[in-house]
């Protein structure tokens, strides 16, 4: 089915420059442009690709400015990124969606389960669960005991939820990830061995939460881990018990927040950061990939980065000495044999 | 079922201060306390929530030495920590264990499988597998072929043990954790491919061992990889093939240690802590979080930081300086200009 | 069964020192080795225990010379490890494989099954899906729609496939591992929350591709994330949206690839690497574990270390001046004395 640049531009509110028939029924990458794709241009860094794209429309920023002529159509609207995502979105959601419950999932009688259910093979949902309308739970997912689970949420083939944990509604959780295994806790005893600190509470997200593939989210001791709203995270994340972290905070891949901790809302994390634990993010903190954190960040919206981190600038200025240390060196022993007879 | 202040000290071998008919029958937080749980202070971090917390006893430190009056009942104790996870697991036990054997698990009729033995939906237990009393098997866990597990451990929902290793008694090991997948061993060819060297070995993993969420235990090339009694893994931590951990040695989460390391006894890791392959760390030896490792620590008991690490002092007083490198410089400007005449 | 120094010699193409007759039927480490066992040196760390080991017959370097003399039996070759590695593989081959479809697995009516295939138990194929011959799928794998898997591909028990994504031949993923979660995408709208950013790509693994366990690899928002020929990843690694890894790169365990990078042919990254997204690595880069990297590497076959960071051999200059700040800052607090009257 083929959409033109001017039906694709009353849609997103945009103004067509060059062929408003232009006509499209696929997307692509910029770099990767075929006839008949419609593409975008956001990242400066790839304008380049833009004066011999072969796609046929490319939608742009309003403030874009080319530097020479270009071959497709363009659309102009406020955010080109945002454009293209609400088309993709489209485009999913004329996708069939999964639905039924198949004959080799694992029910309990004990369990209330929605209208719209989607339950694949070898899935199990145990005793007490609920599951909201809508919900999606591909193959091979558990879903313990008492767990509750809201509307439109999509488990993906073999998520696995620990028992009493609670999920919002309208949440993506990927393949692999682990939602209510016990945190790590445990009291040396006078024998010098480690006993276990039972982990009795359990995990809370909210609605429009996205979980990546193989994070892990542990069930707190008493009380709650909690995911507010519109908390992202990505893959191969560790998120400790009892921690907390404020609505529509952003954290990439492989970050580790530790026990206790509170993160603010609106913040945004690098991939591969640690923060140690009973610590508190304020709102809106920014944290550079691979720092290390180890007190409280009380000021708002600062950025900041290092093992151990502090902020971003006065970083990034001893970083460009630590790279010229040798010469710094040199420096102060050159000094040095000028001043000896000092 | 309540239990009085008295009772509870009297089980905890404890001291109580204020009203001994206190009563509860919950716990929690002291910074989320509610009228009829009790709570614990153990973190100097929480003691202001101990002059207005609602809870109704409070366990506390033998020498804890209040600020001001405390409306809560106190329960004295030598280690208030280990005392509020000891209630903790006299209140776990108290819980129904999961029992039975599932219809739809598979279990070879080769395998042998113990007394009081739980399997859930979907388990697969393989050929010649071992299975000693007491052992849970949550669902969709898979046990490879000529695999022993030890009496009364349980596996969480997913875990999958490849064929051939051998699990203790009384260990954990939580959903998501892979046990004896290859070790990472590759020999280039001459053709400038690699070529895979086959990893013949398994893992052993000795008693009272417990394992995080997503852990992945590699099997060795040959002979094992062993984690001995009482070692504590948390989530998402990589251990290589061939490495040795020693008794009780805890380490948090993220953290990897490649191929053949050996760890002794009693070390403690923070997160996001990696070491390389071939290297011997002595007993006791403590290493913050994201340090990384790259020769043999031989002095028991150390604290070591830093990527590449050294000891934890001259570590903190080289990152001082670090953190004033613009200072430094000026300092060294200054010096320059003043001695240029010399 | 028995194989004599003799015969192992001829088929690695080695000449025997010492008894030729010496016969063995097991492998062993050379610190654990055992009569009738045969083990090899390659690393020289490893050298102390030839002079002592009980192993009957050890595979060195053509060019090892002793220190001393070596009871067991030696055969020279070019390269230890490999001639090893060679041995392993013929006695890994010679093992049963598994083999038929069980009963407990759901394969769907419309997927194309090769010849001489394993399906293990509650193993989901999807709709459409393709298994080439010889591909063997251990339990509660999930291979979603339209997924293909090419000739000999083994994927271990509990491997996540998410529809459309396409894997080679001769390919080894092992538990846990997610291939085809979305990408990590979101766009700010205008009430300051973050909407999805549909993933419709896919990703694809060409041919003799080893992936560790609980590694993940990420679909495209368009397009294909790509690993070439001959890659091997180690565990716990996380590939984001649109990356390409070039043909027998080797990454080491819990590194990251941010979305949209491209890395060449033969590289090697240590452990816990990081790479922000959108950037460029050259052929043959090397990069030392826990490093950082923010930008292009242009020059091939370089080596790179830190956090951010640069070649290899100033960050060591630099490092070691680091550790030793406090004596500089000592020398220029002399030096400020010294000068003080001018």
């Amino acid at each position: 089915m083929n959409f033109t640049a001017s039906v694709i531009a009353e849609f997103l509110k945009g103004s067509v420059e060059g062929n408003p028939e232009a006509a499209v029924n696929d997307v692509s990458k910029i770099e990767e442009g075929r006839a008949g794709t419609i593409s975008f241009l956001a990242n400066p860094k790839y304008e380049k690709y833009i004066y011999d794209t072969k796609s046929s429309i490319v939608i742009v920023n309003a403030d874009f400015s080319p530097q020479k002529s270009i071959p497709a159509t363009l659309i102009r609207v406020q955010n080109a990124y945002e454009a293209f995502a609400a088309l993709l979105r489209l485009y999913e959601q004329s996708k069939p969606k999964k639905s039924g419950i198949s004959k080799q999932a694992s029910i309990s009688e004990s369990a209330t389960v929605g209208k719209d259910i989607y339950v694949g093979e070898f899935t199990v949902v145990s005793d007490n669960a609920i599951l909201d309308d809508g919900v999606q739970l591909y193959p091979q997912v558990y879903v313990g005991d008492r767990v509750t689970i809201g509307e439109g949420t999509i488990l993906h083939a073999g998520v696995k939820v620990y028992e009493g944990c609670v999920i919002g509604a309208h949440c993506v959780i990927h393949s692999g990830a682990i939602i209510g295994a016990d945190g790590f806790g445990f009291a040396p005893n006078q024998e010098n061995n480690y006993e276990k600190v039972p982990q009795l509470g359990k995990v809370i997200i909210e609605d429009h939460v996205e979980i990546g593939a193989n994070t892990t989210v542990d069930r707190s001791t008493m009380g709650a881990t909690i995911l507010r709203k519109g908390v992202k995270l990505d893959n191969l994340i560790m998120v400790g018990h009892n921690v907390e972290i404020g609505e529509n905070t952003v954290i990439a891949a492989q970050s580790g927040v530790s026990g206790s901790s509170k993160i603010g809302k609106n913040c945004m994390f690098g991939g591969q950061v640690g923060l140690i634990g009973h610590i508190t993010i304020a709102n809106g903190v920014k944290i550079a990939a691979q720092s290390g954190i180890t007190k409280d960040i009380k000021e708002e919206g600062i950025v900041i980065q290092g093992s151990p981190a502090f902020e971003f600038g006065p970083y990034q200025r001893s970083m460009a000495i630590f790279r010229n240390l040798p010469k710094l060196v040199n420096q102060i022993n050159d000094l040095d044999k000028r001043t000896q007879n000092l």
